[in-house]
């Protein structure tokens, strides 16, 4: 199946995915002067009153606002506002069908960091949460990190963090399998959005050989030209100050995950790797080596985005359930002792994990009853 | 019925009157490569070809943000964005039941006009329709003249001109039922959001012979503390100068237009005005008049905004076909000719207007089809 043509053709059909609909039919006046005026008055008035009854009394307690400015798409870059709809559309799906939350996409017309900073804050009143989706890195860091500090909901970049907590969930299942652990040398490769999330919250769960690679090679103390970000994973990384190129990078390494582009590594370079190797090809659609072709080089362990292959590391697995049990528990701070929660209670759902399983399924409805007991513990 | 207290009780049953639903069910592998990724990158590349291919792919052609501060929110006055929302959501729902337009609620917490209009504007790029709603005089007035040059999508304060179009309506079929013509004596009290759209609409329907009256009097020539929106009305109102305070206005007027606020007139003051008087007093909850009040001041037609009187006149007519209908024929410009066409449209829906029926009722279905044949008429 192509899935370009069939999606540009179910798309034609549908002409848009998402619909908003009254929760109550309204066929005659006594439901327009309830649900509307005169009634609404005196609901307005409650919260007017009372803030804290707008969850209650309006939708706005399972509500997430999908926030992108449109600059990193999938694969396909910087593609603007109004092109970038079809995927927070289809998020919003997501969010609706699998966890039943309330999305609003929300395109915003503009690359400036304030401007995008300002506009969220202004608009943001009416959400329980903001899901941060497909803004460029580094703006998207300062984004996130402002808006975490200056609203007071839960705020989360999902391809930094529903990345991370996905990588980290397989990880755990894929040590189990092959027996390694957290001392084995993990290379990152890609430096963006995903990448130095997937290092923070690896370290943060204790893994300590890490080495990331970005487009010029290692990041170690030699290099001149690391943005303050990259320069702050050094701390966290790469002990040894070692230098070098990907392929040097992956020499004797235990664990590749990549989260850069398509076609990087051959079946030879995965040779040079450690024995039982784990490799994590996630760039989209084309992953960094394709998994016939790792198994040539002795993977052990192969897992991509994709939906096509086995062990497919999705976001999905994530942000509907996350979202969920956040607004349920009133929960506001997404640490990273939350994150390693949820990726464990991710993992957990595997209760034999092999080669070819060491991710559920993204249709696996147990994950969503998972992650709202992990996070169950953090309610406020 | 109390409303009041069912609307609550209703309200604290539904958590929230509107939901974000998938037009298709995500049930296999297969249906998320379609709507989501990998496949929706080949629909978002395409719009990037062809932003006009927005419309046909994704939900923006049907879709309308209502967008308010909440400054001006029914009888309320301003209560902020958040108190707000349930008048928003009300709207939304209505739009869906009445005209399946899909309506995103959108509040901004700021009071600031250029705050606002930069808002707006940046995350404009996903509707098909701006409604602006609830917004405070003057400060609306600026921000929809603004938003109508600087945005290609249609724009609509509806307090001014849903209003504006629904009296417009009425005041056709009650002049039918009274014989009165164009030259009567019209007063209108309140110079804010409606009052002033009214004027200007009558004026541009033919009505020339306008009183309009604010909290200190008749709008004329000798007041010094009018605003640049009142001054403008002098223009096309009060051609013989008079001066004079609301009492003085209506003696020997033929029609009142209350957009003020409750319980302003007597039955005394309206056995002032000339015979056959027509009163709509448009105040909510509370009308300038009660019905019962000006029939025994002689008038023979009176209209209120609520629900429990006959004549009810509500922008429910109103907003949902019209932006139906401006949606289906991409019309941006929303002119004075346009509205009087819908204006006609409504009125004409009554076959024989009576005392008692000059308006149809808001559940009536064949205000949406006459809306949709009146606005056909400017398809692009």
């Amino acid at each position: 199946m192509d899935y370009n043509v069939e999606s540009i053709k179910l798309h034609n059909k549908l002409k848009g995915k998402i619909e908003i609909v009254s929760k109550k039919k309204i066929s005659s006046k006594k439901d327009l002067s309830l649900l509307y005026t005169p009634g609404v008055g005196a609901v307005s008035l409650e919260i007017y009153k009372d803030f804290k009854k707008a969850k209650q009394l309006t939708s706005s307690k399972n509500t997430v606002a999908i926030i992108t400015d449109g600059s990193a798409v999938l694969g396909l870059g910087d593609i603007g506002p109004l092109a970038s709809l079809p995927v927070m559309e289809g998020k919003a799906a997501l969010f609706k069908e699998f966890a039943d939350v309330d999305a609003f996409p929300i395109t915003i017309d503009s690359k400036d960091t304030e401007e995008i900073i300002k506009t969220v804050k202004l608009i943001s009143k009416s959400y329980g949460g903001i899901n941060l989706e497909d803004i460029a890195a580094p703006r998207c860091f300062e984004i996130e990190n402002r808006l975490k500090k200056e609203l007071d909901i839960p705020v989360f970049h999902d391809d930094q963090h529903g990345t991370a907590i996905v990588v980290l969930s397989a990880l755990i299942n894929a040590l189990k399998v092959t027996k390694k652990d957290k001392n084995s040398r993990i290379v990152i490769n890609g430096a963006g959005a995903a990448g130095l999330s997937i290092t923070k919250l690896l370290h943060a769960a204790g893994f300590m050989n890490i080495l990331v690679c970005d487009s010029k090679g290692i990041i170690s103390n030699e290099r001149k030209d690391l943005n303050s970000y990259k320069k702050e994973i050094l701390d966290i990384t790469n002990k040894e100050n070692i230098s070098g190129n990907l392929l040097e990078a992956i020499k004797n390494a235990d664990i590749f995950i990549g989260a850069s582009k398509g076609n990087l590594l051959t079946s030879k370079d995965i040779l040079t790797m450690n024995q039982d190797s784990i490799i994590f090809a996630l760039a989209n659609p084309t992953p960094e080596i394709f998994p016939t072709d790792a198994k040539k080089g002795k993977a052990k362990i192969i897992a991509t985005g994709r939906s096509d292959f086995e062990n497919q590391i999705n976001n999905v697995l994530v942000f509907p359930g996350l979202f969920k049990a956040l607004l349920k528990y009133n929960v506001i701070d997404i640490s990273q002792e939350l994150k390693i929660d949820v990726s464990k209670a991710i993992a957990g759902v595997i209760k034999k994990p092999t080669e070819k399983k060491i991710i559920p399924s993204v249709l696996d409805k147990k994950v969503i009853k998972e992650i709202d007991k992990a996070v169950s513990k953090y309610k406020i």
